[in-house]
Order: C-alpha cells, then sequence, then structure tokens
C-alpha cells in the first residue's frame, strides 16, 4: 500500500520534499531520484534509492509508480508528457510549463489519456487557513462574493536574483490561483498599476497592484510588495454581499512587553506554509495511489500561465489584458471526488 | 470667553450639532439659529437664542461671532461669501460647495481676507483612531506610504433616496480626504471599477471600486460598499517601506457565546464617529475664538469636489481622469498651529 | 445654569481636576480653591476663582454650590460632613475615609439631610468599555457571572513612596469597587495570596494575588503587579453560565514591523482613564446641579474600606478574613435615576 | 525501520489511535490489539493485526515492539510494569494509574530498568501553541514567570456520566501538567474553591476554582467550567516579572457578519487538540524505535496523581493540601534528549 515514488531535481525544493516524504508524510517511499547534477541526486536519495541518469529513466523505470518534478520550469513540459504517457501519476511543481502553447499540449495529452494525472504545487489550497476560508464562502450565508482584497508580503528578496519580472511571474501565481478557487471563477482580464516605489528594493519595481477581473464580475485586488523588512504575511479578505470573511492573524504567543501587545509574523513562506506542504502531499499520495490526481490541476496551471502571461503584458500597456481560456475540458469539469477539494 | 454662534440649517445634522454643543462642549453658545423652515428653526433653538429670517441676517448680526453652515450644499457658496465677508469665523458640513468654479471664489474671497476663516466638516481627521494612524506614519519609523487600503461599509442606505452617485460624491469625499491627510499629498487622478453587483441594493451601483492616484506615487484603494447588512465598518491600512500601520478593531466588549468569540460592529456613522464629532467642535472652537480656522480647510474642500467630479467622469469613461489642482495658495501652504494638526 | 464649585486640595490630582473642569467639561466654574500651601492653592486657581484660607471656609461660602474634595485621605471626613452640613454636593476622591467608623458617620449625616449628595471617585465605572462590559452581563444572555477574572498591572511604582500596604489598600479598593458594580453584588470575605516575588520591585510584596468573595457565591480574582516594566494594563473577564465577556485591547493602531503584528499598551492610569475622568465629573456636574448626587455612593466608599481593612488582615492571617457590612440605608437601596448607572 | 506496535484497549481513544497511527503518522504499524471485548478488538484490528485474547500475551508476543495503553485506569499498573519487564516501551493514556502506591511502584520498575520505557498521554505538551508559549517562558526576556492563569472550559459534560469529582481527577490533571511544565516546576499545594453554581450542570459542583502553589512560589489559578456552551476553550496567560505571554485565539476565519467581527471557537477537545495528539505519537515513535521514551513521563504521571488526589482532599477541606512527592529520581531529573523538550 506504500507508493513508490520517483523525484526529477534535487535542488532546494526537492531536498525540502525529499525530507517531507521521508520523515513526515506516510504512505510514500522514494524509490528513485534524478537531477542534471548526479552527485547532488546521490547526495540527496534517501537510503535505498536508485540514483537514475536521466528523468525519462526514472519516469519508465517499473519501480516508479508515481514521479515528483521539482526540475526547473522549461524542462517541466517533456516530464509532464513522458509521464502521462506512461499513465503515472505526477505531482509538479511551479510553473507548470512556461508557455500557453505547452499548458495546451499537456492538457490535450492528458485529456487523451482520459483520467487527470497532473497535480500542481499551488499548496495554499491546503492551508487550513485557506480552507476554512473557502469552507465559509461556499456555506453561502455571506452571499456573493464580490471584491476580495489579497495581500502577499516578503520581508526581502535576493538582491539581484530577484527581477522586476518575478512579483507577477512567480508570485502572482499564487493569488491568482487561490483567488480562482476561492471564488469558483476564472480570471477574464488583468490591470497592474506600479504605485511609488520602495527605496529598499533598489530598481525593483516594488510594490506591484494588481487587479484581477473574474468572470463572475467579482474584482480582485492584489498587493505585492516584496522588500517589506517585518516579516512574510499573507492576508486575504472577501467581501460579499451580507458580510466579510477574511484570514485570521496566524497563531503565535501573544506577548505584552515593551514593543506592545504582539504577536510574531512567519520569517519566509517555509515557515508560514509547512504545514500546508505536507497535507498537499498527503492528498497527492492517496489520489495517485489510486492512479489519478485531485487538487490544483493541469488547468489551473494553464490559467496561472495565461494570467502571467497577461499580468506582464498590462505593465506595458497600461491597460486590461484580456485572460482568455479554451472551454474547460470535461476532464476538468467537475469538481473531484477529494473531500477536501 | 464663550464663542457666540449661529447656526444656519437645522435639519437632522444641524439639530446634532445643537445638541452637541448646548450638552457636550464646553466654551460655546448658541446665540442665533436660522432654516428655510422656521417651524423647525424655532423649535430646534435653544433657549434664549434667536430664530433668525435669513442666513444673511444671522450672519450680519452683531450677535453672532462665528456661523455653523448646515443647510443643503448648494447655499453653501452664498453662505460661505457672506461669512467671510463679515469676518466671521465659520464652520461648513460638507460639501464645501458644489462645483469647482465656487470652490474657487471662496478660497479666492478667503484669501482676500488674509486669514483663514473656514474649517470643512471632514469629520475623520478627528478621529483619535485616524489621528494614532497619522502619527505613526508621520514618524516615519515605518519608511514612506506607498500604498493605502481604504475600506468604507454601511449596514444599508435608505432605498430610493440613495442613488448610484452619492457613492461618489457623499462618500468617496471621506476616503478621498483621509487619504490626503494621511499620507500628507494630494490626489491626481482617479480610476474607477464597479465589480460584480450586490443584490441586495436593486439596480444601485454598489459596490464601487475606486484607486486614487497620488502626486507622490502612492496609491490608495477604496472599496465602497453600501449596502453590506452587518454593520457600519470603517477600516484602513497603509503599507509603508518597512512595515504597516492600520485602523484597529472598535473598542467592544469581547464576548465568547454561541456565535464565537466576537466583538460588535457599531451601527452607523453617528454611532462610529460621534466622539470625532465632538472633537471637530472643540477644535473649531478654540481656532474660531482666535477669529481664524484649523483643521480641514477651503483647500480640502476644493480637493474634495475636484475628486468627485473625476470618479464621476471615471465611471463613465472607464479610464484614468486627472485632478487638477491650481497650485496651493499661500493661505493654505503651512499647517495651521493647531497641534493636533 | 453653570455649576460653581469649590475645589479642596490643590495637589496633582487637584490640579488636574481644576485642569479639567476649565478647559474639558462644560457646565460648570470653579469659584474658589484651597489647600494646606496657600501658594499652591494661588497658583492653580483659575483666574477669577477666589483662593480660601480653610477648607470649611470655601465650604460655607455661599458663592460654592459643590465641593470637590482633593485632600489627603485623613481630613475627608471634616469635609464630607461640613459639605453635608451644609447641604452642598460633593465630589470626594478615594479614599472616601481612613476607618469604617469615620464612613458610617458620613452615611449616617448623608441619611439624616435625606438625599444623596456624595460621589466617591471611582472613575472606572464611568470608563466606555467597562460600561459595556456590565451592559453586556446585565443584558443577561449569559446568564449569572460566576467568575470574573480582574488584572491590574502597573509598569512601575516609585520606589521608596509605594509601600506593600498600597497594592491592597489604594489598587484593590479600585478592582473591589468594580467588581461589586459589575457583579450587582456585595463582597462578603477576602483572601489574600503572596506568590514568588519579582525581582523588579525590591523587597516589595508584588506581585499579590486577591479572592473576593461575593454574597451571590460569585468568585472574584485579582491579579496585581505594579513593576511589570511593559506598561499599564487593565483586564477582565467575567465567565457566565454560558458565556464569557472581557474588556478588549486598548484602541491603538495596528502596526507590523520587526515586533511582530501589535498594538500599543496606555504608559500609565492617566492615559487609560483619561475620558472616564471626564465622563465621571459631566455626570456629576448634572446631578450636582440638581442638588444630589450619581454614581459610586458613599456606600461604595463604605464598602471599599471594609474590603481594604480586611485584605490588609487577610495578608496576615492567610484566611478569609470576612467583610461584614450593615444592612443597607434605604438612602443606595434604588439605583439612582441616572441614566448611565 | 518501521515500529511494530500493539493496543492494549480499543474503546473510542483507543480506536482514535489505530486511526491515527494507520491514517496520518509515519514509521509505525499496528501489528497486534486486544480488549476485553474481544469482538470489539476485531472490529477494530487494522487489516493485517493480530487480536490477541489478553494484555500480557499481546505485551510478550515477539511481533510487538511498542505498547500503546487505552484501556481504563485500573488496569494500566499491571500493563506497565508487565511491558517494562518485557523492556518494551510503552505509551500510556491519562491516568498513569490511580494511586499514589501504583505510580512509586511503576516509577521502580522503570529505574529498575534503567532507562524510561513510558510516556504518559499529556498531549498538551506537543500542542504548538503551548509549545510557543513554554519557548517564550523559557526564552527568559520576560523574567521569571509569576502567576499562571490556566482556563479550561467544556461547552458541556454527559449529563449523569460526568461528575462532581471529574474536573478534578480527569481535567485538573491537564492544568497541573501543563503548568509544571510551562513553569518547570512542581506542585507543592492545591486548594481548591468552589464558587456560586451553574444553573446549567444540575448538582454538577461547576466552575471550579483551583489554586496550584508551585515550588518556585508561584501561583497558579485554575478556572474549569465544564457547562459553559459556547465551545471547548482552553485559554493560559504567564505573568512574568517584565511582562505577560498568552495563548492566542485559535486560528479561525475572521467573519464580519451580523453577529459583529468574529472568530468561531472549537466544538471540543478533539478539534482543538488533534494535531497535538498527532505530534505527541510522531515523537512517541521516534524515541519508542530507539527503545526508549521522552516527553511527559512516569514522574509526571505521579505528580499528576498527587496533585489530584490533594484537590479531591481539598474540597472537603477547604484548606490547603500539601503535594508530598519524594525525592526526583535520577531517571527523571535530566531533560531528555528530545529537541522538542
Amino acid at each position: 500500500m506504500t507508493l513508490q515514488v520517483g523525484v526529477i531535481g534535487t535542488g532546494m525544493i526537492g531536498q525540502d520534499h525529499i525530507r517531507r516524504l521521508t520523515n513526515v508524510v506516510s504512505g510514500v517511499e522514494i524509490v528513485g531520484v534524478t537531477d542534471i547534477d548526479q552527485a547532488r541526486a546521490a547526495a540527496a536519495a534517501p537510503a535505498g534509492a536508485e540514483v537514475f541518469t536521466t528523468p525519462s529513466a526514472l519516469i519508465s523505470s517499473k519501480k516508479v509508480q508515481a514521479v515528483i518534478i521539482c526540475s526547473w520550469g522549461p524542462a517541466h513540459e517533456e516530464q509532464l508528457l513522458a509521464s502521462i504517457a506512461a499513465g503515472k501519476p505526477v505531482f509538479c511543481e511551479k510553473p507548470l510549463v512556461t508557455s500557453e502553447a505547452a499548458a495546451l499540449r499537456v492538457m490535450e495529452a492528458e485529456a487523451a489519456f482520459g483520467r487527470r494525472l497532473v497535480q500542481v504545487g499551488f499548496m495554499r489550497r491546503f492551508d487550513a487557513d485557506y480552507r476554512r476560508l473557502k469552507a465559509v464562502i461556499d456555506g453561502g450565508k455571506l452571499g456573493a462574493p464580490l471584491l476580495f482584497h489579497s495581500v502577499h508580503r516578503n520581508a526581502s528578496v535576493p538582491e539581484g536574483l530577484y527581477t522586476s519580472e518575478m512579483p507577477l511571474n512567480d508570485t502572482l501565481v499564487h493569488d491568482a490561483d487561490i483567488s480562482r478557487w476561492l471564488l469558483s471563477d476564472e480570471v477574464t482580464g488583468v490591470e497592474v498599476r506600479v504605485p511609488r516605489r520602495s527605496t529598499r528594493g533598489g530598481a525593483l519595481r516594488d510594490p506591484v497592484f494588481v487587479l484581477l477581473h473574474m468572470a463572475s464580475g467579482a474584482l480582485v485586488d492584489v498587493e505585492i510588495s516584496v522588500n517589506i523588512a517585518y516579516g512574510y504575511d499573507i492576508r486575504g479578505e472577501i467581501s460579499c454581499e451580507a458580510g466579510v470573511a477574511a484570514l485570521p492573524n496566524r497563531p503565535a504567543t501573544v506577548i505584552s512587553d515593551a514593543s506592545g501587545i504582539r504577536q510574531a509574523i512567519p520569517e519566509d513562506w517555509r515557515e508560514r506554509f509547512i504545514e500546508a506542504y505536507d497535507q498537499e502531499f498527503r492528498e497527492w499520495i492517496v489520489a495517485a495511489s489510486k492512479g489519478t490526481a485531485g487538487g490544483p490541476s493541469t488547468w489551473d496551471g494553464y490559467a496561472a500561465t495565461l494570467v502571467a502571461d497577461a499580468a506582464l503584458r498590462a505593465v506595458t500597456s497600461g491597460g486590461l489584458e484580456p485572460v482568455n481560456m479554451i472551454p474547460k475540458p470535461k476532464l476538468y469539469a467537475a469538481p473531484t471526488a477529494m473531500a477536501a477539494e
């Protein structure tokens, strides 16, 4: 009953998932790893796991029942297509792929296979706070959601490595995905406004303010601040017709001292979402053990790709950039049977 | 040492101010009232106060040292100009006037007089929560303010009486004024987005989402929801370079019962801002007793008029509507000497 | 309609009340002051106020309609009795008197006069947070109050001047009075426990933990910590049969910075209760203008005296020290007609 | 590397632990179960697990590496002694045993074995909120802990089944254990006060108010209310020399609706402590796999037994009942090497 998995890519996030699957989450065994850096792969491999020389060798190995893709984005398409061709469930870290065309090809392959095989790494959907928030909205007592105020703040980003495209390419996709999920809606257009620049980030375009126009007419505004010094702070508040629902403060000891009455704020995403990552894999393992996938789908990865593309266009155009999705394939039409989704 | 004042307009807000000046605030005596409805004026007049037949009679009366204007907006310009001509300090309820041209005429008259005489009724500037928030921003430890998220929610508005222009004409002016004051900045442009409509307001355009572009580059986003059922909820959060400052929950007993752990929310603006109104008049009386005015000025009323005009244009145009103010007259250049300002 | 008052005692608290009655509260005029230090009295006297040489001269002066006693405790009895003999409403700072016998004499005098004349300075009853808390309890939805957890923390106390008796003599009386008022109950016994001593107060007995046994059977536990460094923090939570009601955090800007998400705490009692003091006098003026008194009564001052005496005995005895009050005189039986009480 | 465990007792809590070890926690396999009700044991046994006819057969089975005791309290001593005799790590649900003499016998057996083998089921020590609270206290910045206010509220208890001894026997032991752990201290005496009775519990003695006197002089006050209707609410606040640390509100969506601004409260202990139970077993498995035990020890179970006994005596006596523990055996002297402890 233990799922035998292979891990492609043993960089920072790959190593973290290997630790998670080895020490925290049950029902899974890592039987193979691979990386373009074979030494790194060997160092990361748990006892008993085979080090494969190529992703395709790992994917096609009989001992590998399911695949975890933690390689860099441009490599995802090929690895996803190979996994689907092999009929193996696959967990794929963000981004799903790096172009709309690639996303369409992966969806076509999955549709041709006839069953969902891919879960994309939007871990926020597994966070307990977001799940409770969605339950309140879905409960319907507050009426239809009309406005969603989503806030994404990083204490800092690596100077030089973090470019002005990244708030839209890497960060906004989380807010876009969680907006689609919380509101059970789709993004139809994106606007970007660039406010006064923070002096803390040098030439970096920071903060960025984004409006997501949803199919229902609901409007999402997103604050992205990536050098705000004080911590990693994720906030969200949904204004509905007859009330408002919001993420709470993170649980932290309430201290009264010379700084006032206060609660600590997470330092980074690892601290904030550590349990969401664990839960993400718990649910993936359950679905993969049945030969399928739940949670964020190829469709969701496709949507994120289009939103990021539109956001980058909107920075330049200053206008409302449309997000034109294809009709939703049947494979993604119905919610999966997974309880928490 | 008691300031002798006359009140023009004895409708709801006028009566409330008469009650306030009679029972709550010290250093003031109402010596005259007037209203287009003489019977209403007579009924509202405190003991010993004269009922004048016209505003101009009240303004020119020797027993009236200072004037409070609570008449309807279209009458304000004439009453303001008469008060300034008489050299009498004047408190004027919102709106200052109803057109840009009128605002310019009032500013010119005040400039010609050579001293500030007008205080406009933006009571939020006298609210303790907003004042503490401004003190934090002005303190500078959080760095420059970059984004301000301002939320204005009404439980309900009078059906039929409240039109789709009013969120921009009557409500937005508060958010615009408090934004200018909190950020020590000016509005240079306005955008309006109209999200999915609440079914609770019939055909009313509700909610409305507004972006105020500030001269510094700071961006203000404003949620206006006027039928949200649960209460009168005013929120504000300012993202700065190195931290965030926000209005707190209103003080209210923390009750743990079947509804959870909870605090009541004010029912309406009277409950929320009652102390701000009191303080507004305390400070007006101090300044008026010295023959001048502090707090929100004719300049601020002028700015509010331009923002409301731009917002109404922006609804139609869908674009960024500029707010082009004249150069700031010297009279309004320096902050007044009032401590709390 | 302005109440003409005389102030006995122009030390720190007397000066603060003179400022309050001159600048903040309406409907009152200070026409006389006196102090054992005549120079201090002269310095504190507002323009136009007479400096009396003795309290009795002030009390008997025809120009004085009502009396405010801010002298030291041992002088209160004589000044209260003289005021009552003169039939003049009197506001008396804590402590009412310094012995049970004295309290009984003042009550007898007031009873003989036939109308309440004395209001004691328990300002917490005029604090908006405590009033809302009482309204919730009195509303009855939570059922009968069973336990009250009352917390009194000072940042620091003056070294050398503050003795180990003072937490029970000066501080506990506030918690005792507010307990009686919130629970509409009487104290019947007192226990004191002395926990591990804080090293911040030297030899001072700090903190102190007190149990008040109430006539209804409800139990009040009181934490008194007077050197806790971080601020002046007054807390209270009442456990009822079907829920809990508690004082909220004080309103303060919510700041997110390197110290976490936080709100400032008041520095001292002046900051915490400034509005309660104002309101205390507003209501006193209304009652005194009618020749009577509302709010905390001689009976309440008597109760406080007995509780403090019992607490001091309990420190020594280690046991439950009874509080034996006389039957409640009719004069104090019914709640006064004052709305807020 | 998978720990093979046997479970004694398949009632409610036993079944919940079987579910937990099968579906949630990794590194463990249930290889045997037993219960006085053989049918119940058979129904609860996971696939592949042997149903033993007696606890001793399970304990002595070679396939069982470690034992989980979920039987009723009076059976614990014999099962613990047998497990220790077999040299097998054992997790024992509360109460450790039901008499002081039995606790001493178990400690002697463990001491004779020479290594810790027993972990007692005080799951609060594994709760993230309590752990953060302890980290703040242990960090020392707030100075020594002087007072701990611990609140334990149940929405309701089973009528008829829940007796007046149970708040002290079953509930207080949690507050006592967490007090000892948070303050790194021992209980030396217990007082109990019985306030006004809640009408919601019929003849049940509810609420109960307890004082724990600690060896350091610190004082712990405990509110136990078991019929408070609104939810399961566990609170704790520690007053130190230079500040205060408290458990936060539970994470729950912040909803603004007709009930105010509010957060839900857990319904029962299962909801509140579900993650603590999971973590309790994760850490037990790690230690048991090494042939030893960490976390709450036999010593801690012994302490709880003495506190409960003293509390029951204190109800009758009305006085301070001493808790006289034997000198701490060396086996329990040093903190275990477990990181989280």
